[in-house]
């Protein structure tokens, strides 16, 4: 009996192999090519997957994790063919420990909806991504988002996991408390780890107080470099900003485009100030009286919670408001994280070469973690086009690790940027493969992923 | 030529084979035998140290890492012999970034040099354990200490480090940005695997600005259970506490006959609050309000730097205060972390049965991560005194476990508490030996040390 049929036998109707489903989990928002699995597989229960990692191990069969497929590097692609294992039925909160503040849930569930369950507790979970992705998957890729530079990223905010690994067993790595000195870190070593050691089936979340007050406001700057020099001024002096994202001109345009807004098309900073209502009023006279100082252009304060709301559903809506830059193209989307001194060199530098390129790119950034994101919109039909998008992307990636920096902060390898591994991490790299070889002999977890081809 | 005459020609007269060095690099705080290495080697550059790794390689030395011998699971001890590597003639800060708030340095180098290095800078690195440990020790260790609730333990605060592999190769992992997505995080590998996976030879840390203004106050209650349930309010509040710790009623007998202050014999909680002025003011304010539904039994504040700096020198000499309570005999420091809604049960019970065995321990507690100490002390020529302590640490451990929590918060695991790893991880422990044989198969590294043996 082949892997697939071993299975069925598990599963039953749970395992997919209409061309509508596989072509579903083929797809990507990026611009990798469809890949179709040879079958989605349902699970619902840890020891299911269990299982079928056993039936994929007997036969070599690659199995490549699928949460909502908005990966951006391609990690969900199952590009060596086999089994799509779809977490989308493992979607529940198993606890809440509001005293504790954690939660428990399984790999499928979306943070919109984790933060939904939260809201009566007075605690929420603060990372968020574009996309409002599964919470396995986040973990999986090392996810951050607007609010990590007060509140972390997936790293610091997953305390415990449960995972399948290569030959089917299921390990639990973590505890409930705080923190441990108690062997090697496996969580954090399963964190990001992009399904290649192992599957992510449970997830113990840090989560947060509820601030007291929230305040935000945007903040127009007449030179992208005058609102990276303020940031980084802002981020010397100890304001515990909440959220400070850089928008450049180029977004501010997509975003009117796409929203109806009619922002000034200058470099933008969105912000958001959380602690006690006098704090955040502090925190935000602090802010404006630095920004001064590097010749502000523009305040608006967004103090009701409509005015919030709609600010911060404008910025997670950037991946779509890159697309109403150049309609009918897709987004080819990078993103790189350096070290906040070399911020503004990185983004003028980004911007320019766009610029010479003849390429549109939309800037976004986390710049408050120095971690920045360009959206070049290509024609997939256009090879020439695509060609200089993708050199437009390399030059970034060689521009972040010339700066002290890393060739992701968010989005992960993938497929995408396994080029750049041997430059980023030298001897380390080998030490990759170690770990790799060690945990999954067989190279049945999402196969062709992270570690680049040797030789 | 054997491993230490090559280790001879490539450090001449660093290489010691001494009595009384090697007495020095065997001895502990602990309770630990003391166990000499065959020589100890001050290297100076990480050039040396990948000299020193290939010739042990070569001939099977094993090689334990030394920084200033303040661990308390024995984790120095060179319990097969061996090589001791001192790191202390590598103690030089290589670099401050002040813009970027990182620091990189050498792993021999002590927090509190490189704290006072950082005075003028604004900046200051935060994570604090007992003893003026060694930063590579620290990092090895996953140390944390009484700013955790607010800054982290070594865990968030290590950016990136330089490793010396099994077989002499050096690789560098992280960055200087805040954080990537690239690959898989052995930075967060290596921190806390004590010397078993590689030895670090400089560490790349996070800074932190030096809050604009800082106040501290003791604050006395009834009971531990009072002072407990306060503390889980109060992190259940969103108060930005900087320091929150516990002081039951023997701890502070120890610091009366210690550091001679007259303290009433009831638990204390001692606290520090971190901010501007206002906010400062502010969190001091809104944790009375919340201590007091607690009933606390006296406040005091300690605003001065001068009371400041004394409240904290004390907590830090709690090791030593400890030793007061018996005099003549040893400590027997263990230390356990559990869900913080857990707390007050595991402190209650850690209380009872020391007092029901007939044991002294004196308890001092990070208690906003749930992190507490017992300082059990024992005369080590008595057996049936040092037999019960034992059993009293292993019972604290089985309690941690039972709610949750893991047998080591901060001092690892070492040769004292390897018993535990099983039941604290299960099946995880397997895939901790699949790592082991794979980073150094030949188990040079710091043997006999975190993994049990099997079987």
């Amino acid at each position: 009996m082949g892997a697939l049929a071993e299975i069925a036998d598990i599963l039953g109707p749970r395992l997919s192999t209409g061309e509508s489903v596989r072509a579903l989990h083929g797809r990507n928002e990026a611009h990798f090519p469809p890949t179709l699995p040879e079958a989605v597989a349902f699970p619902e229960t840890t020891a299911e997957i269990a299982a079928i990692m056993r039936a994929c191990a007997a036969h070599g069969l690659p199995i490549t994790a699928f949460g909502t497929g908005s990966s951006l590097e391609g990690q969900h692609l199952p590009i060596r063919g086999g089994l799509s294992l779809d977490l989308s039925r493992m979607d529940r909160v198993l606890a809440i420990h509001p005293e504790d503040q954690i939660a428990i849930v399984q790999p499928g569930l979306t943070r919109t909806r984790l933060n939904a369950d939260l809201r009566a507790t007075g605690l929420f979970f603060p990372v968020d991504p574009g996309a409002d992705a599964s919470l396995g998957g986040m973990a999986a890729t090392r996810a951050s988002g607007t609010t990590t530079v007060r509140y972390g990223t997936m790293r610091e905010n997953v305390l415990a996991l449960e995972a399948v690994m290569a030959d089917g067993a299921v390990i639990r790595t973590g505890s409930r408390a705080r923190k441990s000195s108690a062997g090697y870190d496996l969580t954090h070593l399963l964190v990001g780890s992009e399904g290649t050691l192992g599957i992510i089936t449970e997830l113990t979340l840090r989560l947060h107080p509820q601030p007291e007050a929230i305040s935000a406001a945007i903040c127009r700057f007449a030179s992208v470099a005058a609102a990276v020099d303020c940031v980084i001024a802002v981020i010397q002096s100890a304001i515990p900003m909440a959220r400070i994202e850089l928008v450049d001109e180029t977004m501010v345009r997509g975003f009117n485009l796409h929203s109806g807004t009619d922002l000034p098309e200058n470099p933008h900073l969105f912000l958001e100030f959380h602690g006690s209502p006098a704090a955040v009023a502090e925190q935000a006279a602090a802010f404006r009286e630095i920004a001064d100082g590097f010749g502000v252009a523009g305040w608006q304060d967004a103090t009701t919670t409509e005015a919030r709301n709609a600010l911060w559903a404008m910025r997670h809506n950037a991946h779509h408001a890159t697309g109403a830059l150049e309609p009918g193209k897709r987004t080819l989307a990078t993103d790189v994280c350096v070290p906040i001194s070399k911020l503004a060199e990185a983004v003028v530098e980004a911007q320019d070469l766009a610029r010479a390129m003849g390429l549109t790119s939309a800037i976004v950034g986390h710049v408050g973690d120095g971690n920045f994101h360009c959206g070049v919109r290509v024609d997939p039909d256009d090879a020439a086009e695509m060609a200089r998008a993708l050199e437009f992307s390399g030059r970034l990636a060689e521009t972040a690790l010339r700066l002290g920096g890393t060739v992701s902060g968010e989005h992960g390898i993938g497929i995408g940027k396994q080029k750049y591994m041997a430059a980023e991490h030298g001897a380390a790299l080998d030490w990759m493969r170690t770990l790799k070889a060690a945990f999954d002999p067989a190279c049945i977890l999402n196969p062709g992923k992270m570690l680049p081809p040797e030789g």
